[in-house]
């Protein structure tokens, strides 16, 4: 399972080894939270659907993209607020969560640890055969692509 | 129920009203997550015992301090992967969390906002007749005890 969180978008990604293709994605989303909520009931969305995802795919491990600190401490600690929801949720199912450095999962995903967002989710498309809407949940399956490769 | 989140140390307080007393402590504690866990096991910590303080004591409310957001941005993030599950916790019970200034907090218990540290647990003592063991649940018992004042 692959996590890319986010106060407003949080990505998802449920990707499994395959004989033939190397790696399937089985499934992948986006959560939208509403800013006119508190908090606190944004953060509970996130947890109810990434918990409900969870017990829907029973992944056997997770991965999460290590943050990109901003300078700014505000938005770290508004990312923080989201992160420590989506380390926490699969941790509740004895699921691993192991975190990846972006130019690991760049370079992982297209050989260039600094690709743009673009290349990686053009290598994205060719490896899953799949039309991907929103870049966060290519964020999410990209770091699940990186953790399937790091296990093989 | 008052709340003071972090990853090592989360303090949690529970106050009620009362007939004659203005202020009651009922319970109160610290959460000590170690460092040798992984994050997400530290955070799957604090979440189940919060969950079970939330529902032993069925609160119908809860404070939190308003975070200093540090120069620091790894700090911030680390705080602010504690302050996620905090927040959302009681959130899952459907105990909504208000959030108080640091110095809010400060004036409501002791009549100034720029009061110390020592001064702030001086007069929770006098208010709840209770020796206090630590500054992590002091700070819970007085955003519990500012939310109180605010209440009323």
């Amino acid at each position: 399972m692959g996590l890319d969180p986010g106060l407003t978008y949080t990505g998802w990604a449920i990707v499994s080894t395959h004989p033939i293709e190397r790696f399937v994605c089985k499934a992948y989303g986006r959560i939208q939270t509403s800013v006119r909520k508190s908090i606190s009931e944004r953060l509970v969305h996130i947890h109810d659907v990434l918990l409900s995802v969870c017990e829907t795919w029973m992944p056997h491990c997770a991965a999460i993209e290590q943050i990109f600190v901003n300078s700014n401490p505000v938005s770290s600690l508004k990312l923080g607020l989201a992160r420590g929801v989506a380390l926490m949720t699969p941790g509740r199912l004895q699921i691993s969560v192991t975190e990846y450095s972006a130019n690991t999962v760049k370079k992982s995903v297209t050989g260039n640890g600094h690709a743009s967002k673009e290349q990686v989710l053009k290598m994205l498309k060719q490896i899953f055969h799949q039309t991907l809407s929103s870049y966060d949940s290519s964020d999410a399956l990209a770091v699940a692509l990186c953790h399937g490769f790091h296990l093989k």
